[in-house]
């Protein structure tokens, strides 16, 4: 096998739903929540209440499932009017302490796919969320030997991208993003110069969602983690 | 003047308390929940079961501002009995945003310092804590541009260290460490070779502290953040 990127120096590969299941579990909290709200809201009504909240929260807690809950708590009260009973409050701290804690399902080929690559490539979870959240995740994973180190980033957007590539000390043209999601790990690589592969997850969170992707300069998709190999490796004659 | 530590390469800082007043934010933000819970229990024993509470969470929150949110309303729920109502969680939370947002009160002497330092050497903070409230606090702080940039660990323990230093691709004994928890910022320093100065702050956080101090290898104390020119350089003849 030939190397078939061998000006790439740093792979970051997105964490949630790149390499593990992640929003499901958010899916499951969210129906939790819902209907504990049946007694003052619909099912519709909830999840776009409760978006709406988030939203409004995101500059000041950011990403993660500590937000989530706080996120929840504050929903709660404002959909139920103040009605919301102690111990309702009681089980939305625990549906968020079950997510934080939620068990780790890795995505198919990712394994194998990490094995193959980590003699040839420095490699770095770049990921968004909380760092003791996504440390707790990486060891559970067992993948942790395959990467150089964890990068949190606060956002990402192409400033925090340059950043990342700055303090890796190499140029734009020598990292490669993997990740689920095309507003976060591949229109703001691409927009610095360097190369994402977009790999879409089964469900995205709607706020990761891009509007128009025609103005979107080309980038590789792949359907599955297992099909990166055929990217990085041709057959030597 | 004549630089006093040539084989530093890379000096990192602690950020809350040691470049900036946080722990006096946490006790206004305590002293409002004390008073909440006043109906319930003295004063003592709410900040008593809070830090229980706290700490119970530790492992699981990790530090930081929405980890304490979260268990100041797991402790007004138990404190309460229940009968908590849903107005006093939402003024939970709001007191919860408030000291995320808390004002930025630089301690004396740390913009001439970094202002001196920040020529001569690599500068990095290195600081537990959510990575959301710490660049929004470096950016209130006006001290962005000395920083190569920020470091968020998990936990400030040996191991944590060692990743840190083989991250930035030095030997042990080219990192300095300068912060005001004995327990985060200069114990486990030591313990891995590298150096470490500790600037105490006026009160310190009951988990930081240390009970036995007798067992810690030599380190310098001082009183000030301004007191760190006279470490750093001599005057040349």
């Amino acid at each position: 096998m030939v190397i078939s990127k061998p000006d790439i120096k740093v792979i970051g590969f997105d964490a949630d739903d790149t390499l593990w299941m992640n929003e499901e579990h958010y899916r499951e909290t969210e129906d939790s929540f819902v209907a504990m709200m049946e007694p003052w809201l619909t099912e519709r009504e909830t999840r776009k209440h409760l978006f709406a909240v988030e939203m409004e929260n995101l500059g000041l807690y950011g990403y993660g499932a500590k937000g989530f809950t706080l996120s929840m708590i504050s929903a709660a009260n404002s959909i139920s009017n103040g009605q919301a009973s102690s111990s309702l409050i009681s089980e939305i701290i625990e549906l968020g302490k079950t997510l934080i804690d939620a068990p780790m399902d890795l995505l198919p080929g990712v394994s194998d796919v990490l094995e193959t690559l980590h003699g040839d490539y420095r490699m770095i979870v770049a990921t968004k969320g909380d760092l003791l959240d996504q440390e707790r995740k990486l060891k559970k994973s067992n993948l942790e030997d395959y990467f150089h180190h964890v990068e949190i980033m606060s956002d990402k957007n192409p400033e925090s991208y340059r950043k990342l590539v700055r303090h890796l000390d190499i140029k734009p043209e020598e990292f490669l993003m993997i990740g689920n999601s095309l507003k976060s790990d591949v229109v703001p690589v691409l927009d610095i110069g360097a190369d994402a592969i977009h790999i879409p997850a089964q469900s995205t969170w709607a706020h990761e969602h891009v509007d128009d992707t025609s103005r979107i300069q080309p980038y590789l998709t792949l359907d599955g983690f297992g099909d990166l190999i055929e990217v990085f490796y041709k057959q030597s004659s």
